[in-house]
């Protein structure tokens, strides 16, 4: 078979101008986070095939890179189906992988345990501009804390780091799945459907209130309900303190404790936060995610459409795996796409070291290359960066290559004229 | 199916502990290799099955993790082959892609191109002590650089790179694919015989001279020929200058200006060596990779037995992507061999900041929660990494816990008193 040149379909290759904006960006994301206490762990990239398909991906389940099982264990001609090929799969989020370490390794592990994932994950998307099917994600995560210091400290935490990477006036959006869940029986909808209601709420930036109604009666929903649910978007439309008039509102519906949880959330990271941003309860925050229990937050940067990150707690999953359950809260950046955005921003890279090219004749050898090299290492020691490269013939066109290249300074070096 | 607590077979979670010394060595390595010029990449971890199947990667190439083909294209009941199931693979090295990366992005990189890669890769090798399926490599290469130059500074940018992560004492071997080549075409083996000889010579150091000389004699070799590749390497056992007395003997068969390139090599690394090391010129270095065609390099390191890394000279490769051969250079750091032992050895990292644990009561809520967080705020902007954490019942146990993962000041916080 031939060999070929490009990537696999679907995913990219990294060229270093991306590459340094992205290595920076990992380095002020590390650090950050670890100023918050959390702590880096990684997890294999391929995980069974029984724990990415247990029904907590959602559709990503659809949409694994499958890995054949390999030696005797391949049997193709016994092979009824694709289970008897299939061992593994490669992760399609962090949070499957993050919750089986953490089901792994608990004993070895501190209460809460603040973890920082950040590594790749594929998904076979319909290739599509700017969607890949290998990309980044960037995870924190806190188990083990039940009361909302977790939120906050994830909210601080995830804003600081954007804040430090340039971005202003951005929003946390934030809302709880126990209020949605009381706005739709306020409204009578049946339990049943409250997942069919949330896909419909869900679309509310693109169709707008009218554009949800519609589309809640054409499911069939009682024109009973749909009003008394519009009733309600409609006046928090105009009410000044949204979470206090829906506490009215749905007094015995609604445990007062969700809303004093949630306006403590937000009060505590708007008087402590160190980034220029706003805290907005949004009632129509949905998050696809099905195994969100309590919060849910997501990221609005005003240049960027849709959200660049989101994140929720997630009570019951660790259960799965181990029997009992484990408070868990999680806040994930969309990296993909904040590197996407400072580069089109032209982001500058701060305190960058100074480059400087060495432009070497071809005849230079020996004890002459040395006291070259020797010079470079010297300037290296002290800090600089130090390309030593062979002067081309067109030294015009290398020095404005190079310089396109970042290198800003350059030394030529001839060879000595024989005594 | 049951939900599974493990890893996969043969790959592994990585703990806080381990991974705080995986980023600090990878940010030494892309400090360090930054200096020298070196620029990261990146590519994807799946790799065109054809590409990875190309001879290149000799017995890894039985190691492949193979992944499905995807939707329509996979028919399960008319599929005779392997081959009609799967059209891509979980890269096994950095090289391949590298070549691949570079002939698909050639007109937008420099000349000469010197790349960095660090990135995971997979062999479905059997699962044994300290061996992964999934393990880091870290590569740099430098594509377009016909002369020493590159083999000086890929060996001067490597050992500095160790020499910051606290080794000394170590060495690195050299060798020429042409020197042996010569040795063995001067004692008299049959060309289409030299890679048969090449791998019992490589196990030199574990059979010794006698070991080879029965091996070779096993094969089917002549005594005429044994014994004059014997003499060489006894003669080279006393000679003062190993290069000089291989000059000599194998006159006529080795031209000169291969022992001179070698000779400059050694002599300028050591002449601006920024480590504590030795270049050793080893005549029984093989490198098993059978792309290499000039200078051969490895790091042995005393405390560790095998090789902690090597490289060389591979300038057939691009050729077979594009059909016109580059000079190309490259030197891979055994990372996880590195890991292993800095972590053997109790490698403390340097500059880490100060932790500051901060305990607070239950109840602590609203405004004295916010005070709280404020002060952490503000240490986390002086450099300091503070984690606040609910205090627990036992909370001597709860400090004892918190001082294994570093957290050496403590802060406690309690509810103030009801006016």
């Amino acid at each position: 078979m031939a060999l070929s040149k490009k990537p696999v379909t679907g995913m990219k290759d990294i060229l270093p101008a991306e590459m340094q904006l992205r290595d920076y960006v990992i380095s002020v994301i590390k650090d950050t986070y670890g100023k918050f206490g959390f702590t880096s762990i990684e997890t294999p990239c391929v995980e069974n095939i029984a724990n990415l398909t247990n029904k907590q991906g959602g559709d990503n389940e659809k949409l694994i890179f499958k890995i054949m099982k390999r030696g005797e264990k391949l049997n193709l001609e016994n092979a009824k189906e694709e289970a008897d090929l299939v061992d593994g799969g490669l992760r399609y989020d962090l949070t499957v992988p993050l919750v089986r370490f953490y089901s792994n390794n608990a004993s070895q592990l501190p209460t809460p345990f603040k973890a920082l994932q950040m590594g790749n994950v594929w998904r076979a998307d319909r290739p599509q501009r700017g969607r890949y099917r290998q990309f980044m994600q960037c995870d924190i995560d806190i188990l083990g804390e039940p009361s909302n210091l977790a939120e906050i400290e994830l909210i601080l935490a995830t804003t600081t780091t954007l804040g430090k990477l340039g971005f202003r006036n951005f929003q946390i959006r934030i809302n709880e799945r126990r209020i949605l869940k009381a706005m739709a029986a306020y409204s009578g909808f049946p339990e049943e459907s409250f997942d069919t209601v949330f896909i419909i709420l869900d679309k509310m930036d693109k169709i707008g209130l009218d554009g949800v109604a519609a589309e809640l009666k054409e499911c069939g929903f009682s024109e009973e309900s749909i009003n008394k649910y519009m009733d309600l978007f409609r006046g928090l439309e105009t009410a000044q303190d949204g979470l206090g008039y829906l506490a009215g509102k749905l007094e015995g519906v609604l445990e007062a404790e969700v809303v004093n949880n949630l306006r403590e959330i937000s009060d505590s990271v708007s008087a402590t936060k160190a980034a220029d941003f706003e805290m907005v309860f949004d009632p129509t925050l949905v998050r696809g995610m099905s195994y969100y229990t309590g919060t849910i937050f997501e990221i609005a940067i005003p240049e960027f459409g849709g959200s660049c990150g989101g994140g929720g707690r997630y009570d019951k999953m660790v259960g799965k795996f181990t029997g009992s359950d484990v408070p868990a809260c999680g806040f994930s950046i969309g990296f993909e796409r904040i590197i996407l955005l400072m580069m089109e921003n032209g982001f500058q890279i701060p305190g960058k070291p100074k480059k400087i090219a060495y432009l070497i004749e071809k005849g230079v050898a020996g004890e002459e290359l040395c006291r070259v090299i020797a010079e470079a290492q010297s300037q290296r020691a002290d800090g600089m960066q130090v390309l030593i490269a062979r002067m081309n013939k067109n030294k015009k066109f290398q020095k404005e290559q190079l310089m396109k290249e970042g290198w800003e300074e350059f030394k030529e070096f001839y060879r000595e004229p024989l005594k």
